[in-house]
């Protein structure tokens, strides 16, 4: 039954993300959004599917042989031309920045300058599913557009940095490693390098760690590139904490270093920052600094990247609007999080429930159980009861504990007397709380509870 | 330049959300998950496109033939078969509750009873867009497997009713009209109908209000269906109040009328329903209950359309499993939100500044004034600063109203005897504050006071 199989499975690097894996994505994606909002950046988002020239336009070969065609079957013309072609109307999108220059451009004229955006959907390749990379993905993009000052770019970096230091990480798990392809460009032409081949001699540099020595050479070679020359023309060792001393000697275009001025005029902690000529980032459309999020030792593929691309946004019809962001995804985060112990048990991600009710079973309480509960959910609590028939208080409590709840009422003989016992799940401590009319009394006397504990975190 | 304009607009029937829109999403977004927090529901969420066959399946021809087919242009066999026939491996999700069924029946043995999940992703729809209708909608699914009980529709139901609440919305507003396929099966046999048919004779009423009355009597007429006979055995009036009395005659299934009063049980305000004998619901897998909210006069299309689903699990290859759930779309929502003055202007919505910092313009603010921003926001302050030239602190307070912060913080010359100044933009009050070592002393006040404003609201 191969059909009953596959039907029970996700389609291949895919997730499927049940209660305790959907809490841990919203943990990070909570940290995610409020670094962004604490920064400035305001949340935007667009369509999961886009027309397939928006990509081919700009994102780079890479890309673009990645991408999952989308068409409707109900359009007779489109599916001609798939069936003739093989190429579809929409494409999922693989990345975000084409989507964000595009809604930038057709509002230039009416968005307050500098434009703060970030956003946090799924995207999707159509790659081989490994380590570290999946067919859809969750990845947070912020993006600063209409400010060309090395600040933008110092702006950027500090709003990925407090993320990952509010995550748990510190400089000695990950770093963010700079460069400026404005500088890789002045390397490149001072050893001769023509300008029409720059962009196939980035893509060969942001290979090489993915290439065997023997596959760098080759491509070098179609590139007519003198790989000593290359080598000799990038003389330092590739990670530098101080590149001012750098600023003296005139093979280094000192203003792209600028940065780091701004990193330091901020207080960034520069254990976090250091340069390394060898970050020129795949894409395209990057014109002047670019930067990758590493783990500190190298393991695993790149946490983060971003760098400044100044005329995508005219590309797609908007006016010339200088622009820097990043995107940063989960699926390697993830793996790092966990490597470095950063994770807690993902159950203790899951929203704790305010208040367990329990009935002890004789008439009165079970009588008031239901509506009591449905009362507390309206009146804002996250409340909880057993769906099992036992009336054992003791085991009742074991299911609330279990739950994590913060709070057990218990409905027992005192509601004679119109009380209710009310147990802290966490101290240990109870009382008797009078209900009140319409419960007017437990309710308010929760509300303080519940606050108390909140407060208390 | 057909190609240029084209790149500049989110494919039809799509949306852009610019950060106003994306807050009014986040709002509604926010309502739902409380809610559903509340309630007793954990998140979940599975892929965005899934194996066609697994909607091919159980959702009906009318879902089927408005899918979107993905596929990964890398596959040659597989783009050799779409070429052939038209068909893709995937299709993206059109709706919930396959994937939910998938995931309860791989993880069945282990998963605790009863489950109750929630999700809110996105869905898709090849359909003409229409209003109330787009390609792109957002949608909130909540289910509770396990549990055979009326009072788990109820539960259900008053979870869909609590959001409605909490959104603004009275019974005089929208309405959750109900009604059992059990109790329609009942009347359909009754009258001599064939239980062959009963899906297409479902499929019929449920689409009646989109038919003409010609249409309609043609499509009777091929299942061979007396109409009079038919409209003879739902003699009342659509929407009942009080079914009680109904109960004595034996044309009606009495326990089907149950779910009422399980509603009276857990006090659910009964004038937010009523028993609607017309509701059927469209999809082909519904057992039990089926309901559907709409605006109270019958405007727009369903906000929310849900029921009971007994027999699906099984279907995806897991033990029988009992089910019922709802999906509540963003698209009509916010279409009657809107009409019923619901929504405050979307700017209310976007994250309110808890600090603007401004610069006075002489030397030693200039010179602390953006280490402090960065400061305040590694502090988890929402802070932000004007990215213009001016020193005019009118100009600069006019701003931080603009940008709704709640303090503006005043860097002048105070600055030289340790303080600034802390104005608050709701009160109107201003006062000194010692800056102390590090800045301790002002992010202390700021702590406070935003604590203060939070917890007022």
């Amino acid at each position: 039954m191969t059909t009953g199989t596959r039907k029970r499975q996700a389609p291949k690097g895919t997730r499927d993300f049940y209660p305790a894996d959907m809490a841990v994505r919203r943990h990070i994606e909570k940290v995610w959004r409020e670094v962004s909002i604490n920064h400035g950046f305001e949340e935007i988002d667009g369509p999961t599917f886009e027309h397939t020239d928006l990509y081919t336009v700009k994102s780079g070969p890479g890309i673009v042989s990645e991408m999952f065609g989308v068409f409707s079957g109900k359009d007779e013309a489109e599916l001609e031309e798939l069936k003739r072609t093989g190429r579809a109307p929409f494409a999922l999108r693989p990345e975000f920045t084409p989507t964000l220059a595009r809604m930038v451009a057709a509002r230039a004229a009416e968005l307050p300058r500098p434009i703060k955006w970030f956003s946090m959907p799924t995207f999707f390749r159509a790659e081989r599913p490994q380590r570290g990379r999946l067919r859809e993905f969750q990845q947070w993009n912020a993006d600063m557009l209409g400010d060309e000052s090395p600040q933008a770019d110092a702006e950027v970096i500090a709003t990925a940095v407090d993320a990952l230091e509010r995550l748990g990480f510190g400089p000695s798990d990950v770093q963010v490693l700079v460069n400026d392809r404005r500088q890789v460009s002045h390397i490149l032409r001072s050893i001769g390098i023509a300008e029409e081949i720059f962009p196939e001699v980035l893509a060969l540099l942001d290979a090489q760690d993915r290439l065997t020595d023997d596959q760098f050479r080759r491509r070098a070679a179609e590139l007519s590139i003198d790989i000593e020359r290359l080598n000799s023309a990038f003389p330092l060792p590739a990670r530098l904490r101080d590149v001012h001393a750098l600023k003296g000697e005139d093979r280094w275009l000192s203003e792209s270093f600028d940065l780091l001025r701004e990193l330091q005029t901020i207080d960034l902690d520069p254990q976090w920052y250091a340069w390394d000529f060898s970050i020129v980032r795949g894409l395209a459309y990057y014109t002047g600094t670019v930067f990758e999020i590493h783990e500190a030792s190298g393991a695993e593929r790149a946490i983060a990247g971003g760098g400044r691309y100044d005329k995508l946004v005219e590309l797609f019809g908007g006016p010339p609007t200088p622009a820097v962001g990043f995107a940063m995804g989960d699926v390697v985060l993830s793996l790092i999080l966990r490597d470095k112990g950063l994770l807690k048990p993902a159950d203790e991600y899951l929203p704790r429930p305010h208040v367990f009710v329990i009935s002890a079973g004789d008439e009165p309480a079970e009588k008031e159980f239901r509506p009591l509960v449905a009362r507390l959910r309206r009146e804002g609590f996250h409340a909880r009861h057993s769906y099992k028939t036992t009336k054992n208080v003791g085991k009742l409590l074991g299911e609330a504990g279990k739950a994590r709840a913060m709070f057990a009422v218990i409905l027992g003989r005192e509601l004679a007397g119109g009380h209710v016992v009310v147990k802290d799940l966490d101290g240990g401590g109870q009382r008797e709380v009078a209900r009140g009319e319409d419960w007017h009394g437990l309710v308010a006397s929760l509300h303080a509870a519940v606050r108390e504990r909140e407060e208390a975190r």
